[in-house]
């Protein structure tokens, strides 16, 4: 069963939103892909944010560019968490109107954000937020960043060995 | 009949939105107000983006603060020419997230920006748009400008006898 | 006839300002195509933004980069609304200087400010100031809108297929 | 028992931080509250990093400010998902340091991070996390949606009363 | 004779711009002030333009804030050297806007831009310009920089004294 | 005889300082062209700053990058007028660091400051002030912007014929 | 024998660096204070910073605002370290013109940086230098950081009673 | 024996880094070099951080880049001076993630910062830290700043001889 919704406002997203499907399929979480525009088809964004969690969804991740409003349409239809991820599309501005657009929501309607272009840390996080109720989860969870303290030990071992000798 | 709609985020955006309902007035522009919240009433948001033209409103001005997603989702949901009016509200980030999330809208569904807390300029863009089929209030915006100019050419009187004497 | 009058201040925003231009002409709206420069030609500026209105335009779009004076003079000058398309020219600080200096204008004179590079907002916007009182146009910037949701649903057929199979 | 711990750096975050408590009391969703300092008490930050998971917390939120190293910090450590409040604190350039340092996090260590001094959110967020699990809190967090709804929708009445008369 | 001419865009940009007139005066140079504005009196600003070299000015000083246009438009009419006083005007985004749209001037038409309300150097560096021609005058500037040495001077006497005793 | 000196921190400000050289050359103002660097040469810009007026110079133009203080540093030694052209260096952070260190002097040591990388207007500025004292230049000004307005008008022309034909 | 050397472009400087000079007397480096103005008083500094080394000092303190360049001439006159404290007086933007210009030093010439009015940290980094070579100093750090971490703990003791009762 | 650590949060950073490996060679100043990541390797740093001062260490340099906690969590263990190098890589938003994040550093815990990859100014601010105690260091140190300034020189020799000859 699929668990985690990520939706993408533009196909244009996909290379960065990719790194959320890599790293869910990495950690052995299934996902539904969809893109779903804020300012295209915002009927589909409402009737997509309502039922969200009938679907059987836990956790959404969103990612947009420019003046983004997806992710904060989604948490503002949806009761779940929504995680959102602001892509320095090509209408951006260095990426500062994605960030503001998703990070700065009002109280009450909350948006988990992550760093731009981010896509990784919201499929990890959205692991994490699963992993509450599975243990075994949670382990693959573990053995995901020991792998990346691994990388780094690696590294470490290569540039002592070069520098230090 | 009432051709402008102004709606906002929250009343707490009103005392800058009230610029536009005032400089309407002055112009004999009658307006509809509303408060209407992307985040809180989405589907108020959505209704009243998909009836707006229907209720004879021509134009409509949005004002919202922070991560302000009101002027671009009713320009979503309309045919409707909006203005966004970016309300430099207690949760911004000094404005910047209010002027980016308003201006940065994706090609295909404008908003047409105004300054900073500028709705006064928001309710004139209004009149212009309106005065295209309406002779006498092109010759009310005319004797608005007008008396700005007077206004000036006052400070100016005052200014060249205390310094030039 | 021509209602809709594009100006930029330099041959160099045309690569931007050839997305209005595209638009209009998708949407059958003939318009006006001129360079006047705020700071190398400001007679010229000042002559067209006196008489714009009377040479029939009913909405001026105007682009420039930099310290962007070309939209807020224009705005001084014409009763008609101004539709202000900040370039990111190479002049320009990351588009922040063409952005602010045409959004931020005092009470009284306002620009329509469309995104950075939006100029294919800016030709919609006109657009849909037109169509307040012409319903084909209405109908075929109704078919535009419906055009682009087309081509996100078709985006979605795609991605749906190629993650969810 | 508490699921959710609340720690911050310093005491004079507080006031900021409060609002997360609030919320969580509000929704019945007892918490823990420390103060912990990522530059001052560096190894409180290892060991409460390294143990909050057996305490049974399933949800950290961390407030800070400046150089916020904190949130994560926190992240670095622990299983958890980490939820990031950027505090703008009077040793903060307008808050861009304090979001930057919080938002920005490498891929691998994600931290959930809300608005500038966005407590409420945080708070409403890790209910929103725990309610992937709890059919009663979810549904609490749904009627604190409504009465937000709700106070908006009167805020509406008086608007439209007082100006559509 | 009035060799040097002070305009501004607004009575409110007076707190602002005395400093250039004080200035002026302290170093015992006549100057010609008056509000124009480049938004709400275009053609007063064109005429300004035009014709203050022939009424003998040989430099101008222009300030104004937000979407700044008088200093540019004033370089792009006249053939004498236009200072440029950036205001940071109630309307003003931390005073941005008005740096950037009189700093960022198109090749060709130069203005010489001060700090963010730094009127007093606008009128130092008019004084400056003035005394290539005038060695009475460069003494006059000589003397001037000399007393603001001085007071470091007597600054620093106390300090050393209070501190170092 | 040479009134103008450009100098400029490195070498690698040169291609942008070329333009400053190549407009004064084609103006016919002789120009003095050196490196001074604020930092590695301290002395030198002391004794630079110091006898410039001395060697028969009457304007100085300075470029330089990042924390920038070449141009500010000769305005505190030298009395005569000092233009800032501030250069995006490789080691700067967009330009920011460049305009900011020479745009924001203290009241009393005022620094002319141009756009980013806006050498030519830095040698048009420097010729206006020699013109105030040389009829012919302000004449050869007068034409050097007459071939910019009649550059500008081709372009026009041009543009008229391929979009109104 | 005082190592220290704290000096500042101005007296209005005095309230930031105050922290500085408390701190260090709190650890007992006997310091030296004074006023050097970078633009006032430009031979002052670099007799100040060709001598420093001389006249017994390991380190220098120097704190400017706006276009602050007296801790960058300093570090390109003398040999020691300096470390620069931005200080956001009433002249900067925000600070930000205080902080890049201090830290983006060209390659040859560092300058330490430390935080917008981060006084405080100066004088801690420099007995942190000092204290390379004087184990009685290290110790007197030690248990300087060890008295905030105990304030920190008291505050944790405080809040965890509060909240945690 | 190497008293001067290079850590880096990723081998990323290295191409930055190998600045101050560089130069501290060319000072003949040994120093050790490893990659200790802040979010990856957390327990490395903080036992790096504690026992730093006891291998014989005398100065710290760190460089990272994002959300970069390397530097400030180093100074929060380690009674070195921590010299920080915020890096651009190619997570950071134009660098200014990297700035701030280490500035910022809060009381009581400062970090020398340099610019933005300026890992060459990291390493001579280590070599002038340890000339405190070491006469011949200080030698090569005025030597290099010497074949600096002798390069400047050579520069104003050739733009000399090319525009002025």
């Amino acid at each position: 069963m699929r668990k985690v919704a990520i939706v993408m406002g533009s196909t244009s997203d996909l290379p960065v939103m990719q790194q959320a499907i890599d790293v869910l399929r990495e950690l052995d979480v299934p996902c539904f892909v969809d893109i779903v525009s804020a300012h295209r088809t915002p009927e589909k964004l409402a009737e997509f944010g309502q039922t969200a969690h009938e679907q059987g969804f836990d956790v959404i991740i969103a990612g947009a560019g420019g003046a983004a409003h997806l992710p904060g349409m989604l948490a503002a239809y949806s009761p779940l968490p929504v995680i959102g991820v602001p892509v320095k599309s090509s209408n951006s501005i260095d990426g500062w109107d994605s960030v503001l657009s998703i990070l700065q929501m009002p109280g009450g309607v909350p948006v988990a954000t992550v760093a731009l272009d981010g896509a990784k840390n919201a499929g990890i996080l959205a692991a994490q937020i699963l992993g509450a109720a599975d243990a075994d989860l949670r382990h693959r969870i573990a053995e995901y960043k020991q792998a990346l303290k691994n990388k780094v030990e690696n590294g470490s071992t290569e540039v002592r060995k070069k520098f230090n000798g």
